[in-house]
């Protein structure tokens, strides 16, 4: 194992480490993606291609992967920079523009891994989803709910997040929250502060994007990482409907 | 809400956005420190102090906050560039050197939250805490387990550490983590890869230092961050017996 990687063994044979370093993952979406992409390339995941047409804001700074002086400029070339200079050897693909219906299927064909960190603002999202699961990549979706992280994989053969879709509004993220605390108040842990959240959220009106915290942006970070890991290796994890909900809060 | 901090909107109110600027929070050690300094400082904990004499290895790579360039450079003088490059108007103040038991409760005093990330290979560590709860200073002790991270936090009027000490041997992290395993078994959620990478690290014997992962060291940063909230903004949190273990591994 490469000295880089001296410190992953035990949990991570020198085989599994050659296998993350060659499968191809594409990571639509440069916001949370920012954090999950560092935490992947350390684990050892070198072969990363990211799309992403944003420029860094003075309000991203609060947890995305980017400083003070990379404000106003492409985050996918900050976001480059930063992971070049973790390992300059792996292969970092960047593309600097938005996902659309016309390109989405270019960029994504060649790919093993998919996540999804898209804003919902447009058809795109659910299309990536489409078009990984007709070329049987698994798709990861991260979900920032400030003091926690909610992850759900689709898969090839399973269901799409289309199922959650209701006939009156078009699918957005808040769609997928609600399913999540449904589902675990029906299970017995209710999250009484995810629904007090979405409450407030709702109550602005859609005047300003939701509120993000760095919590959830490590902790889902560390998730997604290892969920990748499982995957490439093939391992078992949890398949949407689904899903992974970490917070230290218990009520 | 500075615009900094516009998107912690909803999860922190204006008041505790100015609480937890000002806390004044100490770091022992700059390895899984270096991963929650950022994540704590993108929240708005704009008042630390770190302390570590390391440099950076290329075996520090795979799961701590250094770049390929810092390597040989001092931990401290890396994190600060970075820290300093996310918001230079933070109070970061580092220290290049060693805790010993000369200087460790100068170094502490005037602090109102501490982190003890310090490796245990001396007494220090639990010289630290000591002199924390002598002056009313939670504690807080992050444990990378590779696939999952384990936190506890020392309390003033609390258990120490020490009383997980054996007679035999003197006191070290596996004693923690073999607590909380046991602990998790006798309440019904047995962590049995815990216990395998346990078994695995004592038959090396000592003679190379714990396997860590990126996916843990993220984790880490988002409990410890959330933490910090909690103690900061007087909010419930569990301490030492009690712990936090997050993991998406549920064997």
């Amino acid at each position: 194992m490469e000295n880089r990687y001296s410190r992953n063994r035990l949990y991570i044979s020198a085989q599994e480490q050659e296998v993350i370093k060659n499968v191809p993952i594409i990571l639509g979406g440069a916001g949370i993606g920012s954090v999950i992409a560092e935490c992947a390339l350390r684990l050892g995941f070198e072969n990363i291609t990211i799309i992403d047409g944003d420029q860094v804001e003075e309000s991203n700074i609060n947890r995305q992967n980017y400083t003070f002086e990379d404000i106003t400029k492409d985050k996918i070339k900050a976001l480059e920079n930063r992971l070049k200079s973790i390992n300059e050897n792996a292969n970092i693909k960047v593309h600097n523009c938005f996902l659309t219906e016309e390109n989405v299927e270019l960029f994504i064909l060649g790919h093993k891994i998919a996540i999804n960190a898209l804003d919902f603002t447009s058809d795109v999202p659910l299309l990536f989803d489409k078009i990984c699961q007709k070329n049987e990549i698994p798709v990861l979706h991260p979900y920032n709910l400030g003091w926690g992280g909610l992850v759900t994989v689709i898969c090839p053969t399973g269901l799409s997040l289309e199922v959650l879709e209701k006939e009156t509004n078009k699918f957005t993220e808040l769609d997928v929250v609600e399913y999540a605390t449904g589902y675990s108040k029906f299970w017995g842990t209710p999250h009484a502060w995810i629904d007090e959240i979405v409450d407030k959220y709702k109550k602005e009106n859609g005047s300003l994007p939701p509120p993000q915290l760095s919590i959830a942006s490590w902790i889902l970070a560390g998730i997604c990482t290892h969920l990748l890991f499982n995957i490439a290796t093939e391992k078992e994890y949890k398949k949407f409907p689904e899903f992974y909900l970490s917070t230290i809060l218990n009520n």
